[in-house]
């Protein structure tokens, strides 16, 4: 009867359901000159449209994580307004890159289901795309949250627990249509160091930090449609506004650029867990650890798989304690795939 | 002889006076960027081109209100900045759809005047006009101001109150060339309740709540080019920096898609009263009456007339006290109409 | 080793030397928008593609301080990162306009070396340019900065200081081709005052202010792509983030227009000094001296030297102590020259 949206409750949820989520968005230069202002974001490709051109691209795209925040933005209202915890990502791939003028609209489908124990909560697991004004798939990627119960009395679902793959594989990474490394400027991209250079198991500490303020992280929440009021709402939350978990992803990445700046282009999300909540005040700075590389089949274009850490203190390469836990200064483990000159 | 604006005081206003507003401005994809950053803002006709053309729209315009603030926000200088109180809207038309690329401008005719008994202030009552590159008028409304005269002793004016309407009647409207909802997406924007399922009298609660940021209203009145000092400097006011009312206007706005995702476009500005104070740290929150309801000629569009209230605080549906005043905790009580699929 | 940037320290300097900055940037109606909601900014000829056309133009510029911040922005990771002060600017001219879809670029000279007699720093000066993707010249100006060495016993470089003007000759400045003030609009402008009514000595208190916060200036200092961690990092500066001394230019600047609405465009830098820190809280007000004025060959085009001073209190006018120091109170001495309407 009331028309405003309570969100779905876990016995809202089927397997196989299609959730056509709303709010479809054309994004231009303010989308991208905000996300340069909100992160320290400088990666070049994604800075200059004859940087991106001399790379083999029509013009220079919107930041990946960007376009995976419009499409994530909109899966919310239909996924995780009820959700007690954001539990992981498996299987991202960017497919497209997202240009100024795109449009986008997001779908998910439930893939697995599951009923915690406590019969209270249930987790759900959604397939989500991403697609442009041509219903071409930009991005996809697999998330799953717990979800409470409307009715504790509501019967269990049959457990389906989808297999999810621990990375996407080397060989299923798309890369854009005609990019080429081989002309790459070293020097307009800001550091000299190629993929040839990174060997699996190499840590690099970011060293720089950002200290978050109120004002930003919701101007980046709301930016991309994403209206969960534990983000907004002071009443709602005594304690401190919840920091939406995208925000230090984009700020981790952003911060990443200081050892990094030849990752360009993300193509393919692994994995990541929101280890610790994130608060204004907080000063957010990121490591990483080289997991793997490859080659591609694009002219001089090499993939490297990263481990982003990001923490609110403590020292860098610090990520868990003795007993497997993550250390409570760390917000974010974040397992990805870039794009990197050869 | 001081270069500096000092603002008109009442003995400056004659009735018929025409006030030209300075500094144009021409709207980017940036000012949408922004407006979606700084507000809940996710009517879909705003946000994707797409949807705006399956709505027989050329693109999406700019928001409403969004052209509202930069048409607002030229006359400040001319007819606010000596303002004691900002005393009411009436009569408010949009008459044309603002887009990426359009320039407005701003020019409004002193239509009343009315000398308070203390002698010291006036009322001032102004039709202001906002007009894009092609001369034609975007948006029209009424607004009275008090005003403080700089002598004391220059003489009262002769007293000329306008006779303004309680509302715009429904047959003023004006529907935008070529705007259909017989083809309507009530998917892809966000909730499926039509016109036919509101009715007069139904109180909507729009639940969500945005805790408000110096940096957030000062960024908002700033890209309106709203430069009265009140909202921006603490030494000018210690006990805090008053926020732009037109910034309350925009977050409840905003809010109310909430229940009403498809009261689309903006059309009329009946009234509207600035009832107390806002300031950061309040908790915006958002509930609505619907007021009335038309037809129109336009195939599938309803009219459909809203009362917008946004507290910081309080029960919702609580508007004034028992002595007929606004509530402490009101913030804003405005009257609007909408255009929404039937 | 370590693949993350440590900055050049002063014996890596050398005269002659070019410094190619990294991290081309395109300038989207995004980098408008922003400048437009950071500051209060409403000279017209940078808010209106109409009037700017009326003044010979072909659309409407980017602020000319938003080009200069992109400029200078890019310097900062090769210049000034481990810079203990920012000493002075000279001879800088804004050669051509930056319009949206522009891509600017930055290199450096080094022009001078001068070790300090402390023997663990020195100062450094550089002449940077900024280019377009036409490799054209569109900014350049020198600027000077103390920059610690990293090993106190590396030889010292043979002194070299660049003879630099004390300002840029009103004949060296250039007008952008086509400028043409003879049509100029007096009421869009905002303000009456023509290049005519100006007198050399005359002194213009600004009378707004604007009382910052962190979330802006970082917003404003990412956007210039300058990341040095003093701006951002609260465990880095526990006793508060330095706001960038090139918000404060622009905050002065922006609030100069009520007094100098018709100063429309910035062509010469003839010196500055960021005479004491700015922090979050502080209020910063401005004023004006008049220093020169010239003529120019552009048709109604004059140009106007101006002293611009931003305190943070204080009273208007009062500049140093009697022992030749800058008061406490001011941010900002910078001496521009300005193109007004005659």
């Amino acid at each position: 009867m009331a028309k405003t949206n309570p969100g779905r409750f876990f016995e809202d949820y089927s397997v196989g359901q299609i959730l056509t989520h709303a709010v479809p968005r054309t994004i231009s230069g303010g989308e991208r000159a905000l996300y340069h202002a909100l992160y320290p974001a400088r990666h070049a490709l994604y800075s200059s449209d004859e940087f991106a051109r001399n790379c083999g691209l029509p013009q220079s795209p919107i930041d990946d994580l960007a376009a995976f925040h419009v499409v994530f933005g909109k899966t919310v209202p239909d996924v995780s307004l009820n959700a007690v915890a954001n539990l992981g990502y498996a299987e991202g791939r960017w497919l497209l890159p997202v240009y100024p003028g795109d449009t986008l609209r997001s779908e998910s489908e439930v893939i697995g289901l599951k009923q915690n124990s406590n019969g209270k909560t249930g987790v759900v697991w959604v397939r989500t795309r991403g697609l442009n004004q041509r219903d071409e798939v930009v991005i996809e990627y697999v998330r799953w949250v717990m979800v409470r119960k409307s009715d504790p009395n509501a019967p269990a679902p049959e457990t389906v627990v989808p297999e999810l793959k621990g990375a996407v594989d080397a060989a299923d990474l798309v890369v854009p249509k005609g990019l080429d490394f081989s002309r790459y400027d070293f020097v307009q991209s800001g550091e000299s160091h190629r993929w040839d250079e990174y060997k699996t198991g190499e840590m690099i500490d970011h060293v720089d930090g950002v200290t978050i303020e109120e004002a930003e992280h919701m101007l980046a929440t709301r930016l991309w449609q994403n209206t969960a009021k534990v983000h907004f709402d002071l009443t709602f939350r005594p304690e401190g506004r919840l920091i939406y978990g995208g925000h230090v992803i984009s700020m981790a990445r952003a911060l990443s650029f200081n050892g990094l700046a030849n990752a360009q282009m993300i193509v393919g999300l692994n994995g990541g867990a929101h280890a610790n909540p994130c608060f204004a005040g907080d000063t957010v700075k990121a490591w990483t650890e080289v997991l793997d590389k490859a080659e591609t089949d694009a002219p001089g274009v090499g993939a490297i798989r990263l481990r982003l850490v990001a923490t609110k203190g403590g020292e860098p390469f610090a990520l868990k304690t003795e007993d497997g836990k993550y250390r409570p200064e760390v917000l974010l483990d974040l397992d990805y795939w870039a794009l990197m000159p050869m």
